[in-house]
């Protein structure tokens, strides 16, 4: 049966809340079971009378997010998260892990201790935005895996994202590369090159564009360096939080008037920033091991992990490592 | 007498909003007068019993979006553009240009025709964002103008950002370098080099932030190359739009308890946008030249162009440039 491998550790509401929502992803399939890692007494208590389907291994250290990540891969040995990648590597049946810690641990760790698909050079971290269209989203890839790629990196992060795009039940993923403009000759050397080789690759390439189009709706895979790729998230999730926080201020500014106008519009509010909070329905997923990485956000409550947890199983079930290794071999 | 040079054409809205931006800053300070460029019987016309203050030299040509920026400086040297580039070169009043045309033109035409300040190894686009404190703006440099710049460009940038931050009030600008993560040795290759620079140079330098602390307020000064820092701005501008295009459409399907909100809420709708907008209150600044260029939005209509001249009047009488060597020369 499929295990998904649960970090319960290193996350900021670890391990209550990051045990609990993967105990009741459990409640939507028969087809997993877990593997809950850390410690392996406060886990036994969070899982009381839950034995059936759960797995409990124990490693009692934890790494957090003032570890330098390479030093913590190679010395905390007894992590939840060491513990947790070594288990699903050693186990074919562990298809997949689930992580809220530190994302550089997480990076670091999957990245030096499982295999890589044959013939992908690097991973890539691929998050998957809300769009401005109803039910529509977008794979932003890659967002900080590797900060100086090569030209050829992005092509595969090109076709690893249209794999990933399959599950969003997109028949020709529509890819595009972030650029400092929308005109073929726009981009630094790094994106100029990539141009050319996405041209001449086997994705449904339509371009550069700029990242005001990132939530427009109109592109399936987005493809960018780790470095710009993380600017280009983190800026779309810092102004989302600015204009709630601009809202909300001047509706406390605003009177009874403006706080009467709140009330009337707190579910249109409730829904936007449901959709805009990409944290909440799922994780980012790193692509190009083979093994299924979730990284879910440190702040991830138990229903963000229930939702990081079916994500994983979604993946899994789907054979997402099998689709990218298709991709890859078509080059 | 002081004279603002502005460039007729090129924008969405030109020549008319633009002229009519342009002589209604007149209004304001009497102590400088314009310098209108472009199609001289249009330009007459629009200017019609304003010949005071005014003057209008004749370029019939036009550069679009259309156009290849070094082609377009090189051969259309007729255009209003170039012919405002070059009576702003040519007459030492002219101290400062607004256009709102292409912003590769106008980079270009700028970058390629107009003398640097002494010591200055490029120039860069500095556009002036809102944030979440009242009050209280943000410079991003550079936005564009180099996509592939050495560490010690970076330098630079901070150091004529901290002159211009001059202008908001600002006593010791804090100065932070955008990257993808808060830690210091976090970045690519070029981040880390800029990082070890700014360390040991001559401004108030902070660190590495994210990009999700682009719009939070606590930074004067943020540094970027010109490709990520485009990135940057282009995703906070685009998310920012997203979010009104969101409200609006939950306010559409919300029925009347939403339309009534909105209608309650339309006061504080009305001064985020105004706020978000930053192109209504200004242009992008390229720093490091002998002479000031605002690249106002090429949606500008008369308000957004008035803001402009304004602007580039203030940063003129303020002796930007003089401000900017002062820095340079400090390292």
């Amino acid at each position: 049966m499929l295990e998904i491998v649960v970090d319960a550790y290193g996350g900021d509401y670890s391990p209550k809340e990051t045990v609990e929502g993967a105990l009741s992803a459990l409640d939507s399939y028969s087809d997993f079971s877990l593997v809950i890692v850390g410690n392996k007494e406060e886990i036994s208590l969070l899982t009381e009378g839950r034995r059936d389907l759960v797995k409990v291994v124990d490693a009692p250290e934890v790494i957090t997010n003032n570890d330098v990540p390479t030093e913590a891969i190679r010395n905390k040995r007894n992590s939840s998260l060491v513990a947790a990648i070594d288990y699903m590597n050693a186990n074919e049946n562990a298809k997949a892990l689930v992580s809220t810690g530190s994302t550089g641990a997480v990076l670091t760790g999957a990245v030096l201790l499982t295999r890589r698909i044959r013939g992908v050079i690097r991973p890539a971290l691929a998050p998957v935005l809300p769009t401005v269209k109803p039910n529509k989203n977008v794979i932003l890839i890659d967002c900080g895996a590797i900060v100086d790629p090569k030209p050829q990196n992005l092509v595969q992060y090109a076709q690893m994202g249209a794999a990933y795009s399959k599950f969003f039940k997109v028949d020709n993923p529509v890819v595009a590369l972030l650029s400092n403009g929308m005109e073929d000759k726009k981009g630094n050397a790094l994106n100029k090159e990539a141009f050319e080789l996405l041209k001449n690759s086997n994705v449904n390439f339509v371009g550069n564009i700029e990242a005001r189009e990132i939530l427009s709706g109109d592109y399936d895979v987005i493809v960018a360096d780790g470095f710009s790729g993380n600017i280009a998230l983190k800026a779309c999730e810092g102004t989302a939080v600015t204009m709630f926080e601009l809202i909300k201020k001047g509706i406390m500014a605003g009177g009874l008037r403006a706080k009467l106008g709140y009330l009337l519009l707190k579910p249109v509010f409730k829904e936007i920033k449901h959709k805009m909070d990409y944290n909440d329905n799922g994780g980012a997923v790193l692509l190009g091991l083979e093994k299924i990485v979730v990284k879910g956000h440190g702040a991830s409550k138990a229903k963000a992990v229930r939702n990081a947890v079916l994500q994983a199983r979604e993946l899994a079930v789907g054979n997402l490592v099998e689709k990218i290794a298709g991709e890859i071999a078509h080059d």
